[in-house]
């Protein structure tokens, strides 16, 4: 009689589901929204009851909770740990893999960008926090290489927003930019990483010239209407 | 007896019941995108029947083309003509144009954003072909400047797509951002702006040692993947 081999934690079975349900959620969460997405449909693609999807995550709110969680922890792992002083490689480097996970993750990048588009009021208060503190980092860098004098001044927070928003509008806006630049995607996305390295370059680099004459010709803090 | 004023085009409550329903659908459609409205929500939305709106408009792809095309209309109406040559000034405000514009009509920025993002064939070739034309015509005045040497040389496409998504992003996530940054969003605006003019003066001054710094390092088209 064969040994009763002790199961330790969840059988593998039940994990493999787990994985197809919030590769399933993710993936309609991304194309059609919070909002536009059922538990049904969810179940429906990965071929098990609504029922049963309820059972292994609560609620819709739950499931979209976990799918921000592998948001967080996929972006993680392309974040680089800085030690070596600032440098214009450096920062350059890291909006890169910024654009390298936007592309490897597509859909994850897709639904960041819903999140901060349509999200007035779900986001957890963790998932929030999780995105400062991603952003931090690369003001930090920034700032410690302004300190420095490595780079030129400018307002390093704004900037930050300004490179990842570039970066994810492109990512989402790809297929159709692929379609108007009338080029093949790979050429695309390497046309545009040139311009992200070049821009990055750009404002970091110390020039009084280029600093003086943009800020005498703007008027200072002027809000709008 | 009164005379019958003959009534030249179409009486004035139809027009505006049709601006009422192109207003509410264009809201509908920026908040949901055109998958997550039907025709049912915007008539609710107008106070009128179903059968109503689908007298007045079509189909929901009839509707959603008007839309489109006021946003067309709109955007144009914020475009400069440009007849001075290029100047690093003349650019930043184009750009600044392109600001203002998704900051005073913020559903036709979300729902440009979510054209781009989500739509793969709904897209009519005369939508693309507009959109196409606004940025040629950054396009070229950028080209001008380098051409004349008042500008130095980079991808000036991949520039202008790049900076048109930083400034949509923006925008489409800027009441997010604007809880992120924790200050009012005039004043995250105007460092938003004070940001864009910085960083296009900066793109577009001939520097050499910007040019050959980020060039020297930057591995010629290395497509991902």
């Amino acid at each position: 009689m064969p040994t009763a081999i002790p199961k330790l934690g969840r059988p593998k079975h039940v994990k493999d589901t787990d994985l197809r349900c919030l590769a399933a959620a993710e993936e309609l969460f991304a194309v059609r929204g919070f909002e536009g997405t059922s538990l049904r449909e969810v179940s429906a693609a990965v071929g098990i009851t609504s029922a049963a999807l309820i059972h292994h995550f609560g609620s819709k709110e739950r499931l979209y909770g976990l799918v921000l969680e592998r948001l967080a922890k996929s972006l993680d792992s392309y974040i680089m740990e800085i030690s070596e002083p600032a440098s214009i490689e450096t920062v350059v480097r890291m909006f890169e893999r910024f654009l390298d996970w936007s592309f490897d993750q597509q859909h994850l990048a897709q639904l960041l960008l819903r999140e901060l588009m349509e999200n007035r009021t779900r986001v957890s208060r963790a998932r929030r926090m999780h995105l400062l503190s991603l952003i931090a980092s690369y003001v930090e860098q920034i700032r410690s290489g302004q300190k420095s004098g490595a780079f030129r001044q400018f307002d390093a927070e704004l900037f930050v927003y300004y490179t990842l928003g570039a970066i994810t509008h492109f990512s989402a806006a790809a297929p159709t930019i692929d379609r108007m630049l009338r080029v093949d995607m790979g050429d695309a996305i390497s046309r545009f990483r040139l311009t992200l390295r070049d821009n990055v370059a750009a404002m970091l680099t110390t020039n009084q010239n280029i600093r003086s004459s943009s800020r005498s010709k703007t008027p200072a803090r002027r809000p709008r209407g």
